[in-house]
Order: structure tokens, then C-alpha cells, then sequence
């Protein structure tokens, strides 16, 4: 199969029987047969007659190139289920694969429980190749329409994280993981790897890598194909795996080596616990087995067509023979179609024979119906201690500072705590739970670590439950491993990095959206994200530390799964905080900072300001239930401080100006009710941000974003927004809020502009705000750090 | 320093005479205390008089821990560099260690050439350490306004990338890459290590990267420190690469070490680049070096504070001594800074002692003045052939099909031609260039590939122009090192997964803003994005393939270097190439498809409509110069073609209504011309969409851009947009608008119901429209593909 090839299989032991072989060759020829057919066919499912164009699909989608491993490989492992009456969840990386664990999954009789209609007979297989890829019916890919998977086709990069999330306090559980070649070139992949070094062998389940090397891409060969296998074994060996290598394309010989590869990783998965649960403590880091499948792409397919190379090349990765009408192309396919003999798999009613049929693990132990992978199906509800003895005492609003995270640190702790013996709480960051000051979770666990430990680490150990490692992307596929198996989590990220995983938002928030309409899926907790360590107070980092577009990047998503928080202070985080760990099916994202801030609300105020979402602060106000001269409206809680100073600058120059302050935790109340479930009602939004006066908004992120999701209220073009303007660099804090208009001063100037009956007097205001400003550049640049007065600065 | 420690320094030889020693040490102390000086002192900068609390910042910012290393690698490159007479580039992973590249580039004397204030002596000193993570001063991170420098500090990750993406094309260049240990956890990194298999050594420089193990992140200890170096050496060797090994702390020792270490690196990068060139071929990939240096985090620094851990240990990561005012803590600096000796490093002045300032390479050889670092001063034009050679023939609107990309393609093919001998272009793409249909380039080159080939590969040879690894990280940071060193490039990307790269580009549009404010930076070849496989065209892929929130987020960028074009057919999308192939310092984003879809313009229409970014299409309006009773506006191939095929419908059903159609191809016309320099007046822009009638807009993106992007226009109100609503799956490509709302039915719903004349007959249309609708889904539903006249429509 390639200019290097070594028949990896001669030095195994032969652990099958003849009789297996042969059954084992008729459940593979039955599995790769349904997923030709998938491709193809319409009608005329198992060739009783000769195949015609009119049998086939006006549109060819899927691909082939992975499947004939993947339904290998699935095999092989319902084998081992059986032997050893192991618990496998699979993850399989080549999500595009579909057509074969559809397959597999019909032949295991899932697919028939979960889809009645998807019969066990010829009518059943016709429905099943007629729905895939074809209006109406299933995606080419595996996603959350389909039974036993928690990983969603498309993009790359992510099986071998979310295998080890779904390995993570599950004991009894191997995760076996397809990885393809391709994916394996991805940076998200190359890292996961190191998953090993945060798994515990003795509280954890085992991840069973596959790297399946079919040699090709789209078009271009992989990269770990083509490189010696000495360099091979040397990175899965530097990754910290014992790879076992399976490498062929002779049937016989390779259910044989695949059998005897299996039986050696199960047999070291097995010792490695026995030994680390045994003696009750994970001295060293084991070396965890691993295998290599090198098979040719789009193996049994079709040679050549059209006299060019295609099995064992990229031709085989989609369709490998299209065209139908096109020269002996129909042939091509019916000879292939043929070749695995359908009329010895299935009888007369298009029945699987028992005989083949009975290679299927029974009931929960199918990974086609694994409850591992619908994980509300085994999810405990977190249990949640009182958050309210954690609050701030806030007896005046804006008087004593408070550092809102430290304190949701403490109250997390004790959740760390009351969910310890369930074993379903993880927090993630990357190598910033104390930076971002959740230091106090630490009394409670440690960090997971069982890579080399020294006498004076801090808080490290292989049970740990924070997780650190310095790969947001390793994070967040971690956590979605986790919490679609049935758990729950937090991700703590600074604001502007978090973007490295938009995408895999992406892909989340689609799995959830299309979780929601599958009938089945029980739902999961909400995946959370504390966005901290804000753009605002990245003064000492600078500008390469400052993007607020997270909250952009989720408000595209569908309202039924997303969700915005800015809770203004400490008390609000905590409310907010217990909301989100009690929810489903969300990304739920709190924006919240980690310096010592003004406290606004004590904890009464707390619970029904977020109960609410937004809302008038009457004590902030001077509008008295008459319509004010401007509504001040902030969301955040440095706008939300800057807001307040500029109202008190406001009162202090002209006395008679009514404001009406409104703060927002909620952000997504400011949409219609049509275009989110969190939508306020169009009247009730005019009764509050009336339907004509200005309404100057200091906002967290990127002014944009508000207009965006207000343009359909009333009064939306007298919105102005102050907010992030992608100035910033090394400054002091209140000089970022400067240089991007968000602060009081700029704020005052703009208020009274707006204000019609003020237009006079906004002259002088603006003067003084003007000699305020070149007053705090003067300073900073002599001092290096804020004016007492705005350092400072109380709400009294 | 660890448990496992080895005096790998040992086995060397001992490369430096005890004179060098002696020199190397004060170069280094030098390095270190100007280093500390810049984090923590105002005034006192050669500490001439005893060190007082008001001598220091009043907040001290910076990172220590990675600067003495840091420090130390530039040393022996510049060693380096004066024996061999090399040309080497610095590209610094660990961009927080600025006090160190800023210290190491003061003394070098760049830095008083770049910044005449800061002057070689005490004074300048004093400034130098003033002006460090101080308002007005300059940010804590190697950033553009670092001489010498092309890599952003902040996130971590994309080091090694733009390392080979500076070396590519730059034969008698070797760009050193410090790599940090925290950042090698990150994804993109760990899977850069691999571009060594699209390096080529005849024709591309070298790349020497240099692990940087301290051990320690803000709070963990480092994956790749924490593994034996049994793994570590495989992982590496694995990766294809031949470490050297340099550990410990004793500065004597470690410098012999890391002089023999360099001395073999450069060996062996010369033998083998030497091998190669008088070859003229390049057999097989070759074995690059590279230097593992493990040493203390915050070496020389205090070895504990507050009877705590600090020097190799993550205490040292950032301020390893803070709070000056308590206990010991100002005497613990002062004893550190003096532990260096300033008084026998600078002269009465201030200036360096000669003897150590000989050891700076001179001039343009020097890593801080390095021409490649500004790569605009190295960048010639490229060479564009006509583009007009490529038109398609258009004779009228709407009848003829072509694949934008595919012909597209083919002008590339003659742009790779045209440049072959300035060897300055390069295309990248994720194994997508073919998917893409840009196949036409590889009739001018081939794909880069270094690792193994077989004979029956396709297009790949060692010195290919075509860059094609399956990671949109690694594709993204080769191209960022490309341009910034001066060169040109394209990457083509299906648009939904581009979103991979989102932070990048970030930091790349950062950087492009603060350039553009540093006087010496000249300008460098914009980075250019050809989106397609869009989301309109993923019906055959579905929903995991559809997101197109790119343009989102490109949008948030600050307008000087955002721009956004949707070209609706083939001759438009090559205006648009070639202008975007043109221009400087920004991020460009090109919308187009790759399906055969209908052609609109001739290549005079296509020029003329491009200039100026959009305009009426007067062959599709009939207003006549009225007001129309609606505008209907396009952006995007398929969304102009659903809006004319609306057009169209509705002029059948209601002959007498006016309609205006505009296309937009340059979406930053929208804004207002103090939001983006593209932005249209808006006397202009209110001519066009009018005051008061109701504008349909079918937009290929989500509707809540245009909202966002017009809000400040007059008739802002009246825009109804239709666009993508996170709806999706694998379907017909019709059927994909129609799930999302954007086909010709709902857009002709929409229109007459806008239009208040024709309120009663709109009621008849809609019904007309929702019988389509059902004929529609019953089709696909029956015959898996579109209706005829949905799939042979045409404008005439």
C-alpha cells in the first residue's frame, strides 16, 4: 500500500479462529455494504435486480474514504466489549464518516429503536440509504441526530479532547477515539495529546487512542503518513503512548493483527488500573497504550476509475466513483456493491443473518446506545450550596470595593465541595484559576497534574479538579467532553483569549440547537464561561490583551442557546453564577472582573435585580416616575462605574437635569421577544428607555453590538453607546476607559449634548470636562498611575 | 534547578576562552540589569546613589521570569552572528519578555537610532526604564513599536509559524525562535513543529527553534518540563527534529554549553542547506537542530521572598519582588540590581563599557535593526498580469453560468507565473486549494512538500508555491511571517471554519493599527482572505459547515484596516483580487463562491461597478430616476441571485411596481465616512437607498451586520434584511435560502408586504409564493435535487 509498507501484522499473535474470521469478515462486508449503499442508492437496496441509474441518487454526498476503518474498527472493539463486558464509548474524530456508523449502528438494531420507522428489513435498509445526505433526511456527518455520538462532524481537531472530558470521572469506562490523519495535522489535536498527563488512573475511565493513517486528505497526503515510522513511534512515544502498530490491507491478516492489538491494549489498560487502584495512589504517570491503523483509504472500494489510482488515495475521500451515467462508472459501482456478495449477509426480508448479528454487544453496552453519549440521561443535578452567605455586605451602594470573582471563588469552593462525593464538578482554565482569582477552590481540590511533581508544587495532584493546562482549546473540548457525558463545569478565561475557541463554540452551540429538536437527547448542563480578566483592566497588559467580540461572536448564535451576563458587581456574579449552573442546554457566558471594584447591591437587591435581568436604579435616579431628560443605561461593571460617576459629575454641575439610570446584567432582554426567549416585551421596554429621549449606554464591549440588538425597539435611533473602540495600550485602568470614550467625562459631555433644553449650558460643562481630561493625561504621565480623585472615587 | 537535573552542559566543549567568559558574563549582567531596571525604577537609574522607594513606579508591570534567558539566547546569537557573518532574524514566543529585547536592542544602540530620546547614557537609561509599561509610554510585550520585531506579544502560540513564514523564499536567512514552555502547550504550536515538511532547504532559509523550558507558566508548572527526557527527546526527534540539550544555571558553564550548542546548530543547518544547494535537489527531508535550553525561571533574579520560593519557581513569571514599601522588600531589589555590578558595566556617562558593546553585531546584521523585521522595506510589488485576459464573457446579465474561483484561479496561475523569479508569492490554504477549483496554480507550481513522495503524487514537490498542511492556524501564521518580512500572499479558506483563526487575526489587525502609527514601519502586503465553500453552497456538507460570522467579526476591526467584499460574479471577483493583491496594511476578505451560479457583468460593467463598491444595477431596475416604491440591495453571489430572481417574480405578478436593485460589493460602503474610510456620505448614500422607502436587503451573512452597519443612516428603520439564521442541514442548495429565508419566495413576501400601495394584492402574491413554497419541499422530498425551474433559472 505505500513505498515504506511493513506487514506490521506478521509479528502478532493470530487470536481469532477460523469460524471468527469468517463471521468477522461477513459483519465487515455487511457494514462497509450498507455504507456503499447510503452513498448510492435509492431503491433497489440490496441488488435483487440489476443495478440502473434510476436506483441511484441524483446527488452523490458522503464519504467513503474513512468508512471501511471506521466499520473496522467498530468491530473490533464489539469484540472486546464482548469479551471483557467493557463499557466503550467511541468518539470518532472522522466525523464524515457517517455512512459507517449509521451502519453499524442499524446492524447493532439501534438505529430501528431510535427510529421505529428504520426497519430491520429491505423496506428498513431502503429508508436508510434514501434519508442520508437527501432532503429531509440525515446529515453526511455524524452530529446530534445520531445515537451513540457526542462529537459532531465537520470541523477538526476535537475527538481526542472530548474523549478524555468523557473518560474523566468514569471509572469504568474505556473512550476509544478515532483519529484521523487529517484532524491529527490540526493544532487543537497535536496538543490533546498531552490529555495523559491530567488523567488519573485510579478515578478515571481510560482513553484508548486509534490513529487511523488512511494516507490522504481532500487532495494531498497527511502529514504522519509520510514520515518514517521511527519518527512516528518517537512522537506517540514523546506524547507518552506504547503504539501498537496494525498496518495492511489483507483482510484475513489484519482482523488478526487488529484482534491481537486490541487484546494487548486492554490488557494494559487493565494492568495499569488493577496496579494504581490496588496500591491507592498514583505514584508515576503511566505509559497508556495506543493504536495505529494503517489502512488504505477507501479500502475494498474500487482500485482505479477512469483508469486513475483510487482505493489507497485521495480519490477515495468523498464519492469515489460519481458520474454514474458517465462510461462503465455504474458498472464500477454495482461490481463494488457486489463484491462484498449482500446476498449472503441478508436474508430474504433483508434481515441481517443471526450469525452476523450476533457480534453486537446487548443493550446498553452497544456504543451505538450508550447512555455515555446522552448524557442527560445519567446527569445528577449539581448540588448547589446558598450562595447568599457568601454575599458582599453592601450597606450603601458604591462605598466599599469588593473583587467580585474572589468572592464567586468562595461560594465555589464550598459547590467544589458539596459535590465531591458525586464526582461531577470540574473547573477549567489555561493556568489562570488564580490569576483570575478563584484561588479559594484550591482548599477544596487540588489541580489535576500527573506529569512529574516536586516536594514544593502548589496544589498539585493526579485527583485534582481544576484544569490547567495552557490550551484553551484543550480546555473547552475537555469540557464539552464532560458535560456531554452528564456532568458539569466552569470555564474561566480572560476576555480576549477566550476567542481562540470561537469555533468550537461554533460547534457546540450547533449540537445544542439541533439537540433541543432530538426527542431523545435528555438535556445537559449549560457549558459556562466566566470572561474575566476584561479587556477594561488590561491596562497592564496592553492592547494585545483586548477584544471584547466574545459577546458578538455569541450573540449570532440561535436565542435558545445563548446567553450574556454582565453582572455589575459581586452579589449580582454570585446570582448569576448559581442561575448558570442550574441550566441546560445554554452557553451561558458572565462577564465579570477580578479587580478590587465598587459594590452596588447588597444581596436582596442582588437577587431581584437579576431576577429581572435589567432595571431602574431608583436610588441612582432623580427622574421620580417622570419622564427624564436621558436615560443612563450601563451594562458591566466598569461601565457600569464610570456611568454612575458621570451621573453624580452631572448632578454636581446642573442640579435640575432628571436621569433615569438603568443597569442590564441580562443583555439579551434588549432584544424582541421573537428574537430571544429573554426578550422584554416592546411596552414594557418603552415604559423603561421611553420611546424619545436619549439614552446614552456605556457599554462593555463593541458599541455595535448594542445597536444591533436594539434597532427594532422604538426608540432605538436615539441610542448612543460608548464601549470598546479597539484603542488601548500599557496605560493606567482609567485611562483605557479614556482613550475608548467610555469614561465619566466623556460621558458627561455627551449626556448634555443631547440633552435639547441643556444646550447652552453644555458648553461650559463641556469646557470643564475638557480641563478634566488634560488634568488626568498630565498626571498619569508624570505619576504613572490615576488621580487620587478617581482612584478614589465613592458614590456618596 | 529540577529533580531530575543533568549537567548536560558537561559533555560539551568548552567553545569560549576565559576572556570571552569574562566578556559574555557582562554583556549578560548588563542585559539582566537593564532589564530589572526597566520594571521597577523612575529615577536612580545606575543606582549611584542608594535605592529609595520614591526611585520606583508607583506600579510595577513587566515579566521577569523568561527575560534572563531571553537575555541570555540573544548573547550567543549575536556570537553567532559576528563569527559566521549570518543574517538571523529573532522571532521571541515569550513577547511579555520585552524588558529583555528592549534591553538587549538598547545596547545594540538600535533602540537610540529608532527613538533619538533615548540616548546611550544615563539619561537615556532613565528614560528607557521610565517609559516601560508607563501611560504614554511603551506596553509591557514586544509589539510593532519594537525595532526588530514581527511578532505581537499577548497570545501565545503562533511563534514557530511565523518563524518558517519569515525563513520561506529567504535562502540566506536562519530566523532563531525562542519558544516558550507555556505556549508549546497550546495547540497551534504543538503542530507547527511540523512545517520543517514544507521547508525546503535550497530555496528557504533555515529555522532554528529554541525550547526555552523555565519550567513554569503564570502558576503551574510546564507540560514539556514535567516529562522525562527520554519522552521529550522523542517527542522532538519525533517531530523531526535533532535537539541539543542545555541545562542548568551555573552562568560559566551554561555559556560554554550554549556556545557549543550554537556552534553545532549552525554546523549542521550550514551542511545541511550546503548539501542540498550543490545537489540542485533535495532527496529527502533533512534533520534540522534545535537547542533545548532549560533554565531557572527569573535566573539571577531573588532566590526567595518573604521566605518563599522564587527563582525557578512561577513566582518569578511576572514582579518577583512587589510591594517595595513592606519588610525587606526594597532592600531584596536593591541587593539583586547590585548583585549585577552597574558600576563596572557603564561608563561615568552612562554608557556601555566598550569592551561589551563590541559584542553587538553592526548595523543591519544586528537582530534589533534586522531589515527583515520591517519587512516593507524589503517588499517589491508584485508583479500583476492583466486581469482583463481572464474575463468571462458576459453578453447580457443573468444567462450564462461560471465558477468564480475556478476562474479566478487561472489569473493566479499567470500572477504565480509572473513572480516566479522574484520568488515573493506564495497561496495557502488548509487542503482545500483544489476543493476551492483555484486548481489552474498548479499548471505554475506545485504544493510545498518535504516529507515523503511517492511516485504517483500529485503536485507535490519540495519547492511548491502552494501551502497546504490541514491547519488554519499554521496556514495563518506562515503567511503573517511571510508578508511582515516583506512578501505577498492569498489564503483561500471555506468560510465557516476560518473562524479557527479568529484570535489570529486579531493580533495580526492589531498589529496592522499600531504599525501604521509607527513612523519607520513601512507598509506590508495586506493579508488577504478568499472565503469560499461559503455557507450558501455547504448543503452537501451541512450544518457543521455553515457559519458566517467571519465577516462579523472582521467588522469590530478599526476601519483602517478592515475591508469586506462580496463580489456577486466572476469578473467582479477578479477586479477584487487584483485590488486586494495591491494593497498595504490591511485585512482584506473576499466573499466568493466556487458553484457554477449565474454571471452578471461584462469585465467594463465589472470595473466600473467595483470602483465604486456599489451601485445601482440599472438593467435590473425599472424606477427610471423615481422614487421607487422599494429598493432592493444584494451583497453576496447567492443572495443577488435570489434577489433578482424576486425581482423578477414580483414585475411578473405586479407589472406596475418600481423597483430599485443595488449591489453592494464593498461592504464598508455602508458605514458613515468617520466610521470607515470606505464609508459612502450620506447625502450619497440617501440618494441611492432613499430617505423613507423600505429597503429589502438579501445579505450573504447574518442580517444583524447590516443592521449594525447602517444604523446611523436616515433610513436606517426601513431596512428589512434577510440573511443566514443559524438554519441549516444537508439539503438542496435552494433549499438552503429557503430554510434561512433568503430565496426568492420569502424575499417577494417580504417586499409587497413593505410596500403600502400594494398591501390588498399582497395577500395574493403571498399565496402564490407559499404554494411555491410546498411544491418546493415536496420535490426535494421526492427527488432529492431542485426543481427545474429553481436549478435552469436565468434573468433573461
Amino acid at each position: 500500500m505505500s513505498q515504506d509498507s511493513r506487514v506490521v501484522t506478521d509479528g502478532f499473535d493470530k487470536p481469532l479462529s477460523s469460524d471468527e474470521l469468517v463471521i468477522f469478515n461477513r459483519w465487515w462486508r455487511a457494514a462497509n455494504y450498507l455504507s456503499v449503499g447510503q452513498i448510492y442508492l435509492l431503491t433497489n437496496p440490496l441488488l435483487r435486480e440489476p443495478l440502473k441509474l434510476e436506483h441511484t441518487k441524483p446527488r452523490l454526498l458522503g464519504h467513503w474514504g474513512t468508512t471501511p476503518g471506521i466499520n473496522f474498527i467498530w468491530l473490533h472493539l464489539n469484540r472486546v466489549i464482548k469479551q471483557l463486558d467493557q463499557n466503550i464509548l467511541l468518539i470518532c474524530g472522522p466525523g464524515h464518516g457517517a455512512p459507517g456508523i449509521l451502519a453499524s449502528t442499524w446492524m447493532e438494531r439501534t438505529y430501528s429503536e431510535y427510529f421505529p420507522d428504520i426497519t430491520q428489513d429491505e423496506a428498513g435498509i431502503e429508508r436508510l440509504f434514501r434519508q442520508f445526505s437527501f432532503p429531509g433526511g440525515v446529515p453526511s456527518h455524524a452530529a446530534a441526530t445520531t445515537p451513540g455520538s457526542i462529537h459532531e462532524g465537520g470541523e477538526l481537531g476535537y475527538s481526542l479532547s472530548h474523549a478524555y472530558g468523557a473518560a474523566f470521572d468514569n471509572p469504568g469506562l474505556v473512550v476509544a477515539c478515532i483519529i484521523g490523519d487529517g484532524e491529527a495535522e490540526t493544532g487543537p489535536l497535536a496538543t490533546s495529546w498531552h490529555s495523559n498527563k491530567f488523567l488519573d488512573p485510579i478515578r478515571d475511565g481510560a482513553v484508548l487512542p486509534i490513529l487511523h493513517l488512511n494516507g490522504y486528505k481532500i487532495a494531498n497526503p497527511t502529514v504522519l503518513a509520510r514520515i518514517p515510522y521511527s519518527e512516528l513511534e518517537a512522537l506517540l512515544r514523546g506524547y507518552g503512548y506504547d503504539p501498537v502498530f496494525v498496518e495492511g490491507d489483507e483482510p484475513d491478516l489484519m482482523h488478526q493483527a487488529m484482534a491481537a492489538a486490541m487484546d494487548k491494549a486492554f490488557t494494559l489498560i487493565r494492568s495499569v488500573q488493577a496496579e494504581a487502584r490496588s496500591s491507592g495512589t498514583s505514584k508515576s504517570r503511566p505509559v497508556w497504550p495506543m493504536i495505529v491503523l494503517k489502512s488504505p483509504k477507501g479500502w475494498t472500494g474500487p482500485k482505479t476509475v477512469d483508469g486513475l489510482r483510487t482505493e489507497g488515495y485521495w480519490r477515495s475521500h468523498q464519492v469515489p466513483v460519481s458520474e454514474l451515467a458517465k462510461g462503465d462508472h455504474l458498472a464500477i459501482l454495482e461490481r463494488w456493491m457486489r463484491s462484498y456478495r449482500p446476498e449472503e449477509l441478508f436474508d430474504e426480508d433483508g434481515r441481517l443473518h443471526s450469525d452476523i448479528r450476533m457480534l453486537a454487544p446487548s443493550d446498553r453496552k452497544r456504543m451505538s446506545a450508550s447512555p455515555y453519549a446522552n448524557g442527560g440521561l445519567l446527569r445528577h443535578p449539581l448540588r448547589l450550596p446558598d450562595f447568599s452567605g457568601h454575599a458582599l455586605d453592601v450597606s450603601s451602594p458604591g462605598q466599599t470595593t469588593g473583587e467580585a470573582t474572589r468572592i464567586l471563588g468562595t461560594w465555589l469552593r464550598d459547590v467544589m465541595t458539596a459535590n465531591l462525593d458525586q464526582a461531577n464538578f470540574r473547573i477549567w482554565s489555561p493556568d489562570e484559576n488564580n490569576s483570575n482569582r478563584l484561588n479559594a477552590v484550591l482548599d477544596a481540590t487540588n489541580r489535576a497534574w500527573d506529569a512529574e511533581r516536586y516536594d514544593y508544587d502548589d496544589h498539585l495532584a493526579s485527583d485534582g479538579r481544576v484544569m490547567e493546562i495552557l490550551s484553551e482549546h484543550t480546555c473547552q473540548g475537555w469540557l464539552e467532553g464532560y458535560l456531554l457525558t452528564g456532568r458539569h463545569g466552569l470555564f474561566s478565561c480572560y476576555e480576549a483569549f477566550v476567542r481562540i475557541v470561537d469555533s468550537m463554540v461554533n460547534q457546540h452551540a450547533k449540537w445544542l440547537k439541533t439537540s433541543r429538536e432530538v426527542p431523545w437527547r435528555q438535556p445537559v448542563s449549560s457549558l459556562n464561561y466566566l470572561i474575566t480578566s476584561h479587556v477594561w483592566r488590561q491596562d497592564h497588559n496592553g492592547f494585545s490583551h483586548q477584544d471584547p467580540g466574545f459577546l458578538d461572536h455569541i450573540a449570532t448564535k440561535k436565542g435558545e442557546v445563548s446567553r450574556i451576563y454582565l453582572p455589575p458587581d459581586a452579589n449580582t456574579l454570585l446570582c448569576t453564577a448559581d442561575h448558570c449552573l442550574r441550566s441546560c442546554d445554554t452557553l451561558n457566558v458572565i462577564v465579570a472582573g477580578k479587580q478590587p471594584e465598587l459594590q452596588w447591591l447588597d444581596m436582596d437587591a442582588a437577587i431581584a435585580h437579576f431576577s429581572k435581568g435589567l432595571g431602574i436604579w431608583e436610588w441612582a435616579s432623580n427622574d421620580k416616575g417622570e419622564e427624564p431628560d436621558a436615560v443612563i443605561a450601563c451594562a458591566g461593571d466598569v461601565p457600569t462605574l464610570e456611568a454612575l460617576a458621570a451621573v453624580k459629575l452631572l448632578r454636581e454641575h446642573i442640579p435640575d437635569v432628571k436621569l433615569r439610570v438603568i443597569n442590564i446584567i441580562d443583555l439579551m432582554k434588549l432584544q424582541l421577544p421573537e428574537q430571544h426567549p429573554h426578550g422584554l416585551p416592546n411596552d414594557i421596554f418603552d415604559l423603561l428607555f421611553t420611546v424619545d429621549r436619549p439614552v446614552i449606554f456605556a457599554f462593555h464591549g463593541y458599541p455595535s453590538l448594542i445597536h444591533r440588538l436594539v434597532y427594532k425597539r422604538t426608540n432605538a435611533a436615539n441610542f448612543h453607546v460608548h464601549g470598546y473602540q479597539e484603542e488601548g495600550t500599557t496605560t493606567t485602568p482609567f485611562d483605557m476607559t479614556v482613550l475608548n470614550e467610555l469614561d465619566r467625562f466623556h460621558l458627561v459631555a455627551n449626556i448634555v449634548r443631547r440633552i435639547p433644553r441643556l444646550t447652552i449650558r453644555a458648553a461650559y460643562v463641556g469646557e470643564a470636562v475638557l480641563d478634566k481630561l488634560v488634568e488626568h493625561k498630565r498626571y498619569i504621565h508624570k505619576y504613572g498611575e490615576d488621580m487620587p480623585e478617581i482612584r478614589n472615587w465613592t458614590w456618596s
